[in-house]
């Protein structure tokens, strides 16, 4: 098997080849298209799993609308329009034909839609078109629905996870009589969000709000929860929108309230995409491969028999039986690698690169002594411990494990955030070290896009719930009432 | 509430009406794409986990390939291009732009692609595509694979669920290395479509295998689940193909075998879609609404009370919080309609119309007596029970619903299905009774062609394991080994 490349030397390399090796993702012959694999797709579907039960217990249903978007709604709120149709796959015909001329299949001229279909990049024109006719009065409200789906958004340069042309996500698209309501709405998917990340994924979020520049196009308000790589680079793991009754008024989508007046409807949108599986990797694999924390690992313990004939082999495969059932009975996913074309320092290796947090080591000298040998992937240690009490010990390990991940992220981020009051540090720290920087900012546009020009750094969010600290804006010297995180970004 | 339309007098308007006001889907302003509701969502969704569950019983895993597919890929199976390319949504550009004339936004003619993208209206040339790149030995294979994914095929006529643009489906794409196990994997997926359809959508189906008019554009053999709906036509409710090595072929797709020759890959592929909801409801409901069969309701159980106080309402839900308990740990979905905007009557009628299978009602004489009423979805029948016997009652009540569903669905497919042996027995019946004509066929495409001119039926399966019996075509009078099965369909 061949070996990573090494964070330290090459973290984008190591990156690209750990998702590819790992049997994660690897590109399609579409451009900015992958294949998710088996593998990959399983630990999304872990995700969504976890995800889909947090929806659910907050009232929300799902549904499903239509993959096109006529090209006409996108224009409808202003500035929705500038930020997607700018990178689209557009449908202008519905029909292929044989060349007449013998060139295979060509576009039939003659199937021209009389308007372009968009793929979708994101549905809040389609679903408030939709809402539109759901809604008539306050009973009609609130309506709290989420979706599945693939959405397009043509990116030019793309990478698997991360940034790519097609990925899946879910959408989330609520609409309600009140803005108190609605905002309401936004701020709770943002803590549905924030405990995904932290207690599933192990990844430590600071929840905020996006400034005006980095805003949703169509939103009044951007929550996002940020996660740090361990480049030190920012990663937006998710984003809930207060939209406001912008949409309610590009499609005319009004209510009669309690007390008998026409009002527009309130909205919120909010979603997570399979740019978490990047985030996932990239917060905590290691040259050998994935770390998976256990509440997302599709195998949880993977068992490696180390045995000279059959007879062995079958001595081991009795007594594994009996754990893999009284796991199972625990809810502890299991596999028991009793291949014989593979040694057991290649499926070690291979378990390793796959993230299976616990590794369970027996041979013939462990029966003969009544133990086993137990290896952690997140720390790499080992330990002997009696056979007897392996599944009372795993059941206590898999949490551990979970926490320490975290742990190690949370003291990691912690490590590479620092305070930064003059310029001067601020550019000392941006072009020496990597991670957050928290630094007083004067609340424009102007000063955030001029940072941002000379440091390629962007404010992250501003924090809830942030100290109110009286200071100068780093970088004007302007008064400013609270600190901000900048950072550079995926 | 406004009526159903009666399926004696009009069985299209009464299913396109049916799915409106049940909250199963709507039509999109996007043509030929449907919306579908949260209530019809739930019901797929139950699809869904059941079929995942029996997927992955039977070894496969989920992946996700790209939506796009590169025109030239659809010309590689001379068979497959013929039956898809002409019904296709096709990216021709990636980016739009505002008009300079102040129009809006239109598409970028600049941003025209070198090669056209198709719309995914099936995937087995992606997805060849990409197996030959995973595929080099026999110890690559077998390739077990499902994906659930959105596909477009450009309908000219659609009906909700039934025909649209754009559905939902799950498509298994698996490679071997032999014919036999591809054969078996074909037939195992068609034997896990049945037990899906009979025991879950309570739907009783015909096995069988296609002709070759009737086969998948590509395969060598398609086998299919045929159910008769209630005006008597065919639906044909999931198919599942031997590719043979077609596509292996096309996608120049080849393995080392254990003897050391290089061979081609033998592929499978098999699906179901949204169209299973189309299926459910016409197969089962009436013309008060849905009939939904216990193992696939959202809502398996409906308490509705009946108060005319607070304090009653109050007394009713000390009781009702119970049963809720008790139901809900025995895995029964209930839902506690204490709305006190809405009569009882209204939502009698409202769940009858959702199909929900069970309704109780209690009012204060029932608390009093400590009784209260079951009324069934499918039979209309109401009884009245001792309440401390409500729970045992329900959990053996639904099963029973689940299996009269079915029975009444099988015993009315027994009387429309007739033996016919004279073309004017043929002519008489088509024309005069709906439902299935078993009748001998010589076996030409011919003939078949000819009978669906003639008759607009076709034959919708060779029934597997069909009794072998001398005859002579019902059409040609030539000889016959077997009759197969006709109809009008879907």
């Amino acid at each position: 098997m061949a070996k990573l490349p090494k964070r330290s030397e090459d973290y984008s390399a190591w990156y690209n080849e750990l998702v590819k090796t790992a049997d994660l993702a690897e590109n399609s012959d579409v451009r900015g298209c992958m294949v998710i694999k088996p593998y990959g797709y399983s630990i999304w579907e872990k995700m969504q799993q976890e995800l889909d039960k947090r929806f659910k217990e907050t009232g929300h249903s799902n549904a499903y609308f239509p993959l096109f978007i006529p090209k006409s709604y996108l224009s409808k709120e202003a500035s929705h329009v500038e930020g997607f149709a700018k990178e689209c796959a557009v449908v202008t015909h519905y029909r292929l034909k044989n060349d007449p001329n013998g060139g295979g299949v060509i576009v039939d001229p003659e199937a021209k839609l009389e308007e372009e279909l968009i793929v979708r990049p994101t549905s809040e024109t389609i679903i408030w078109n939709t809402y539109k006719n759901w809604i008539q009065s306050y009973r009609d409200l609130p309506i709290l629905v989420n979706q599945w789906a693939n959405v397009v958004r043509w990116e030019m340069r793309t990478r698997l996870f991360l940034r790519t042309t097609e990925f899946l996500w879910q959408e989330g698209h609520t609409a309600h009589a009140t803005q108190a309501e609605a905002e309401f709405e936004a701020k709770q998917m943002l803590e549905v969000y924030a405990d995904f990340a932290e207690n599933i994924l192990a990844l430590p979020v600071i929840k905020g709000v996006k400034t005006a520049n980095e805003r949703f196009a169509g939103a009044i308000d951007t929550y996002c929860i940020e996660a740090m790589m361990q480049d030190g680079k920012a990663l937006q793991a998710g984003t809930s929108h207060f939209l406001g009754q912008n949409f309610a008024k590009a499609f005319d989508c009004k209510f009669t309230s309690k007390d008998n007046k026409i009002e527009y409807v309130w909205g919120t949108s909010w979603g997570v995409s399979t740019r978490l599986m990047g985030a996932l990797i990239m917060a905590h694999s290691d040259d050998e491969g994935l770390v998976l924390p256990p509440n997302l690992a599709p195998i949880q313990v993977v068992i490696v028999p180390i045995f000279k004939s059959e007879e062995q082999l079958q001595a081991i495969t009795n007594k594994v039986n009996v754990w893999k059932m009284a796991l199972s009975k625990k809810g502890i996913s299991v596999k028991f690698d009793n291949s014989d074309t593979q040694s057991p320092g290649w499926k070690f290796a291979q378990y390793e690169l796959k993230g299976v947090p616990v590794r369970v080591a027996i041979g013939q000298r462990d029966l003969d002594n009544g133990t086993c040998e137990i290896a952690r992937r997140d720390t790499k240690t080992k330990t002997s411990i009696q056979s007897d009490t392996l599944v009372d010990y795993i059941e206590q390990l898999l949490p551990e494990i979970q926490k320490n991940i975290y742990q190690k992220a949370l003291d990691f981020r912690t490590s590479q955030t620092v305070e930064v009051d003059t310029w001067d540090a601020f550019l000392e720290t941006i072009n020496h070290k990597t991670g957050f920087i928290s630094a007083h900012w004067d609340g424009t546009s102007e000063t955030e896009e001029k940072i941002k020009e000379l440091t390629k750094a962007t404010i992250r969010c501003i924090p809830i719930g942030n100290k109110k600290e009286k200071g100068k804006c780093v970088f004007s010297g302007n008064e400013s009432n609270e600190r901000v995180i900048f950072a550079l970004n995926y």
